[in-house]
């Protein structure tokens, strides 16, 4: 049987990475077995792509020439990763991804949305997402996150307005997609994980 | 006024580096400003996705990927180097262009061509090259050049089955396009840049 697709979604600090390895211990305690995976990267050739997205001398570059390198990794990730997995019958837990696209080149960066949906289904074509959980924090509390982090790359760097805008993006995105469900990640670890788990449940 | 853009294209091993230098001083002893550039590459970014493209390690990349990376590269050169320069009044002279994905994407690989200029219109969209010419040598001639280079990246290690796709895609697109001029490179420097001049003396 094939396996399910969980994506991961939502700006810098939301916890995704602390979440993502709850989602596959939850799936293999239920007998799943599970493959964690991000965006950009991936794969081989999409850890080198996501180098040259997150460098920081790389400031001005065009936002479709940053969408085109986004779908690139993305393409090479579904073909050599997440398809693959999937007919494998492993379930797939991504940290972020096309989603990702809409709101960050989308709603970020100004890039008109069609351009954006022609490009996703000239080259990914169908394959979606069982389940998205969009990890929602408040802009305060993400941008803390990051500063506490230390070294900032190049998305990190961007200014409040450019990150309300992609949280806006993605509740927009959340409105218009069945399979997102949002999670208000200001709330403890543990609360954030019940909630997770109660959505999990009723996939599994 | 706006500069024109001229573009060489052809497989490896045809003389294109020893040529673009020829058109370029061409229009220089005519009075133009004349920039020479390349693909991919052409910017600090592109030529880091260059490298990718390029790399031995990767054989295996999928063929809408490396379509993908070629567009990135692609609407970076032209938002920061080429478009610039023609509205500057520069005369632009690039080692390749959109025309090589049709050929070496398009027929070499297999990619659906009408996937390929979907993607080119809803990327770069209607720039295209005032002139080309279209660099033809025998298979023969090809690979003895790039064999005698010496080390081969992942392009110049195709087979033949994979340059003859080309060198025919290639001469598909020239009866496709009346900006493209078939340049017979089997012959003598003299001779091919006697038919280069030609063509240029009725464009400047």
């Amino acid at each position: 049987m094939r396996g399910r697709f969980i994506t991961l979604e939502g700006v810098e600090g939301t916890g995704k990475s602390t979440h993502l390895e709850f989602v596959a211990q939850f799936l293999r305690a239920r007998g799943k077995k599970a493959l964690c995976t991000r965006e950009p990267g991936g794969t081989p050739l999409g850890e080198r792509v996501r180098e040259i997205l997150l460098a920081n001398d790389l400031q001005q570059m065009d936002a479709v020439t940053e969408l085109l390198l986004m779908f690139a990794a993305r393409m090479e990730h579904v073909k050599k990763v997440i398809e693959p997995a999937l007919q494998a019958g492993t379930w797939v837990i991504s940290d972020r991804f096309y989603d990702a696209s809409y709101a960050y080149q989308g709603f970020g960066r100004g890039v008109d949305q069609k351009r954006i949906a022609i490009l996703h289904k000239n080259t990914i074509g169908d394959l979606e997402p069982d389940l998205t959980f969009l990890l929602d924090v408040s802009l305060e509390v993400s941008r803390q996150r990051v500063e506490d982090r230390g070294d900032q790359d190049r998305f990190e760097k961007e200014n409040s307005e450019f990150y309300t805008n992609v949280r806006n993006g993605y509740l927009q995105l959340a409105e218009q997609h069945r399979r997102i469900r949002i999670i208000d990640a200001n709330q403890t670890i543990q609360v954030v994980q019940s909630m997770l788990k109660h959505e999990l449940e009723q996939l599994v």
